[in-house]
């Protein structure tokens, strides 16, 4: 538990300085500033107080042990011993400002492991180095444990982050908009407290309501994974993942040291933990303000209410887009609202109750959407003229907000310098007020997704005990050294986790292949196989459509001919004309399991990229999900008067080749490549497995 | 001209009120408040002064003739009179806030025509009605004849808008944004001066920089394209189309009583014209900022400073899905910056100074970024750290900036409550900053992509002098009465206008049938073609891949028996099989020539919708363009080891249908559907023309 840490009751400063613009002055400052309800203990050998606090000559003079958090503030060198101190003396928590460790290269990573190897001796936990320290602005603890700017008022939402200046412009952000925080936490090289195990103290604590994370990168995915479940089940998680570009990844492991790297996973892993993810801080600030203050809508039904047509449109076009509903109003919601606004009022949805429409009017048709079975949430658009008064407004928007019983976000067009008191009512009334119509429909937005993503049920991953894992084990270890599986190694794996193969032979000579193609039924294909044939095709290894017993022949003694290979051998298979080509393929990601892919083949592949990919285990919802999500799904229901393919039997082959990958976690790369979907089956035709 | 009315010497307001919450009151209130540096002549029957300025009975009453602007805010009905003496006054403009005219229905609509017919007759020029009005900050004029609440500080950026909800909205932005404005319009139901004619003075007008245009759809979009095409080649014009969606449509025409409607043509339109588009409100005010101060990049190549890591690499995300450069730096660069920067900063391209680096660190990067000729921008990442001197920083950002050799923008991490005069530092001295690294990233963004639509010459459509324009319009004229054209009547207009067409012939019966494909070659396509027979193929009315003349004839009988039409007749044409298929269409689009549309067929533009448009006429460049930007258009240079198609058959087929469809306005659509397209020459296979 990180409670000392994020709840000190006492803090000590090493490297205190007398010096207005260091930082082992600014962190004791910033604790005084904020008002922390525990004793400050400036540690400095020459100082006999600082900023009026009385200083110690050494952690050791200190006369309370046991101290929750020791800020250090001095040169790398000095910091072992420093911790050597601390622990004697009983510290908790060491939050290392001072940078200098595994960032700067191999020497300051064999000081950091230094006095990592002492911190744990211990049980101290290390926070940082080369970080920015935590704030909690709970009105019990007050702790500014951090060197920063930013006076967060008191707040429901959590901020944690690797990236000091990101975290940092999403503190000012919340600060700029009036919306408060509650812990933030911004650990630099994170060498022992990890932000897995931040999230999950978040994920704990009773007065974050909303988790604010951003990452370029993640360490240990498969923690992450663990955690992020268990804390996106309890509260919303909003993250964002920079370096998502390859010029991205690049700036991002130039300043990280290589901790960033290119990848597709982070954004899948947010997915599957329940995590909402976004791709612009902007747009996350915003959303996280509306989370922290309303309640999740419990559909994708917007009702707009306005008093000023223009940024209603707007407004409108982000819910279209985003594919949210603006339904129509009941018979009895227009007789209401008919009853109680101006006749020229626009009595719809959107409902424009006019420039000159008044506090009451806003209450009525709040009153009346909230009423509406066929709306789950209320844009509210809010321009202020000076001839209505507005503050009446706002107290009647803030009565019907403090009901909770559906989300409001609210459009405010105002110059806050003039309209003070009615910012403030909004404000203090707990209505996220935004200063475009986009900005709040996004954030609305962006609560509609969370309930999805919240009542996604992608239940259990599938496990067929109809497979055979170990004959599959068997034939995988005797492959060992080889870097790609012969073809009747990777069809036998396959057979042995059922996964559907076009009918196969393998044939030692030409007799032999005339006879397989007899067994299986013409036409055939026939593939040269051979530990040092890695490309058939190019090498004319591969002859298709063979429609009787002389072509093979003919075909095989060709390939005789032109293979040099002494273990040249040949695979018969069922040529299967037709049929829509697909591709399925896995690919490990260290630490987290494989990759899954699954595309139309040829042209959509090549061409348009279109492809999906999800994390194993894949359950059968997701599945079916990554088949529904292809832009080309239509092909595979089915288009231009053709049938569709056997969508169940493609699922099944994602969920068995999940199965398989996760049993036997050395395959590097699978790919079936193509698998032929028909109308009523399914089939292999074509495979490879890479160690 | 309008000068008068933007740059108005003197003001009236016709319904002048002593009661502070009337726009009566307001209007004046505003123009005192601002400064306007005119006589205002308040109108009011009962009152001697309001706000402490001579109020006279009527308009009759002012000792001056002549005057510039009238506002009226007195109810509808009062406005046709009021109107008939500012004439008698010679009253050159009036703009009426009221409402209660087209916007409410026929009788408003009524008085609206009847006001308008009397101006007209003096030649008053009316803005609005049901409007807000406009502002001029220029220091000498100082006009705030408008009711609204933003005082802008001057500058170089204006609006204009007929939603005055939205003008404001943006308005409000540049204000809390602390950029300045020079002139706003909001001119609600303009039933006189149009949003062109105000974005054509805006361009004639020196003060204004950049224009900011907000529209929901266009009334006249002929008049609005020959304005924008004028206006866009002497600034930049930044505009936003809101009601794209189908529900944003929807609650636009409703507000706007029927102006919108859902259409695809204005952004093409605003394309076409060399405007920049925008289709979030946030982020056209931010790029306005940076196009109000900063001079236009000349490519694509970003050079990024940053003093801390993360929000450098979001911002490197942001350019990198824009498809913007982060060059590397020369080896000079780099020598240079090693020589001056912290030994542990990061000397590649993002540079990072560090957290400690100073306003010379600052200074010597940029210096060395404007020097480097593979980088054509800068985008500045600056934290403000309590222990460096930011105002020092700022002085030298400044100092780099106001040489205005390449544009800056500068993510400014800061509080701006405590580091106020490192801000006004950077405000004062030009430097667009934004408070989130996406959002100075795409303002940057926004100003390679102007730049892009800048130096792209679209050159002149081309006119083939080879057509036969009077054999098409005799065809055309015939054909009159009829929905859709016969094939007859279509291919000889096609070919009129040399358009490729598969060879074909027109058969009464059998025989002729059987000599037709003899002529044309072996395999044909066989349709019947009669009036009556409008889809073909559900008919039996279709047959393909005809190998030989008892084919044919079979095929013949067979129509006939099962088809029974009085004009029935055959229409033969070579069966080309292989190729790709493509889909070139036209519509027309009302008072603005016609859409040309071009995709590949099939699945393409059934499942993908893979399809992109354009407006006649269509120059050679911008069909390229067309081909070019469809998500599929690696089809069309060939994949698989496929060969391409012939492009430029296609392109020029694009052109001729484009000046077809200009010379033969009344098509109504068109469609060419499929084109087959081989290695070496196109054909149209199939087309239709409905009138």
């Amino acid at each position: 538990m990180l409670d000392s840490l994020f709840r000190p009751k006492s803090v000590a400063v090493i490297g205190a300085s007398t010096k207005e613009f260091h930082i082992g002055n600014r962190v004791i400052r910033n604790l005084v500033d904020f008002g922390f309800k525990g004793p400050i203990y400036p540690i400095n050998p020459k100082a006999d107080e600082i900023r009026g606090i009385k200083a110690y000559k050494s952690i050791m003079d200190v006369p309370e042990d046991g101290i929750d958090v020791v800020h250090m503030v001095i040169p790398g060198k000095f910091v072992p011993q420093a911790v050597e101190d601390c622990g004697k003396k009983g510290v908790k928590n060491i939050i290392i400002n001072s940078g200098g460790f595994a960032e700067v290269g191999p020497e300051g990573e064999a000081i950091q492991n230094d006095f990592l190897e002492r911190a744990k001796k211990y049980g101290i936990r290390i926070f940082g180095p080369n970080c920015q320290g935590i704030i909690n602005s709970d009105p019990d603890i007050r702790a500014y444990c951090n060197f920063t700017f930013t006076k967060p008022e008191p707040g429901q939402i959590s901020i944690t982050a690797l990236s000091g200046g990101v975290a940092e412009v999403i503190h000012q952000a919340f600060s700029q908009m009036g919306v408060g925080t509650r812990i933030y936490a911004s650990n630099g090289n994170a060498c022992d407290i990890t932000i897995p195990e931040i999230v999950r103290y978040l994920g704990d604590d009773e007065g974050t309501r909303v988790v604010v994370l951003y990452v370029e990168g993640l360490r240990d995915a498969a923690t992450f994974m663990e955690v992020a479940k268990e804390v996106a089940a309890k509260k919303p998680v909003l993250a964002m993942k920079a370096g998502r570009t390859e010029v991205g990844a690049k700036a991002a492991s130039s300043h990280t040291g290589g901790l960033a790297r290119v990848d597709i996973a982070t954004e899948l892993i947010f997915r599957k933990a329940g995590i909402l993810t976004f791709r612009d801080e902007g747009q996350l600030c915003q959303a996280a303000a509306a989370f922290a203050s309303q309640p999740i809508p419990k559909g994708n039904r917007v009702g707009i209410i306005t008093n000023t047509g223009g940024p209603a449109v707007i407004g409108t076009d982000v819910f279209g887009e985003a594919g949210l509903e603006i339904p129509p109003l009941s018979e009895n919601a227009v007789k209401a609202l008919k009853e109680k606004l101006f006749p020229e009022a626009a009595v719809s949805n959107p409902t424009d109750i006019l420039a000159t429409g008044t506090g009451e009017h806003y209450r009525a048709a709040m009153e009346v959407m909230m009423d509406e079975e066929q709306i789950d949430s209320i844009f509210i658009n809010f321009v202020t003229p000076f001839f209505v008064d507005t503050e009446a407004i706002a107290t009647e928007i803030v009565a019907v907000n403090q009901q909770k019983r559906k989300p409001i976000v609210c459009n405010l067009m105002t110059d806050p310098g003039q309209w003070t008191e009615t910012v403030r009512i909004l404000k203090e009334g707990g209505v996220p007020c935004f200063a475009f119509p986009s900005d709040a429909a996004r954030a609305l937005t962006a609560m509609v997704q969370y309930d999805e993503i919240r009542s996604r049920d992608i239940g259990e991953p599938a496990v067929f005990d109809d497979v055979d894992q170990a004959k599959a084990q068997g034939i995988f270890e005797k492959a060992k050294g080889r870097e790609v599986l012969s073809a009747t190694d990777v069809y036998d794996i396959l057979s042995a986790y059922r996964i559907p193969v076009a009918g196969w032979r393998m044939a030692a000579h030409a007799e032999e292949a005339v006879t397989a193609a007899g067994e299986i039924g013409f036409p055939v294909v026939v593939k040269a196989d051979a530990e040092s044939i890695v490309h058939k095709s190019d090498m004319g290894g591969v002859a298709v459509n063979l429609a009787d017993g002389d072509a093979v022949r003919a075909v095989v003694e060709d390939m005789e001919k032109k293979l040099n290979a002494d273990d040249l051998k040949f695979f018969i298979q069922k040529y299967m004309p037709g049929g829509k080509e697909i591709i399925v393929g896995a690919k490990a990601e260290p630490g987290l399991g494989h990759l899954i892919m699954f595309g139309l083949g040829g042209i959509y592949v090549e061409v348009l990229k279109d492809v999906v990919f999800n994390l194993t285990p894949v359950t059968r919802f997701e599945a079916e999900e990554m088949l529904a999500s292809i832009k080309t799904a239509a092909i595979l229901d089915g288009v231009r008067g053709e049938k569709g393919v056997h969508q169940a039997g493609l699922v099944e082959i994602i969920q068995r080749l999940s199965q398989l990958i996760s049993d036997l976690p050395g395959i590097q790369e699978m790919d079936l490549n193509p698998v032929i979907a028909y109308e009523d089956q399914v089939f292999v035709v074509d495979a490879r497995i890479a160690v």
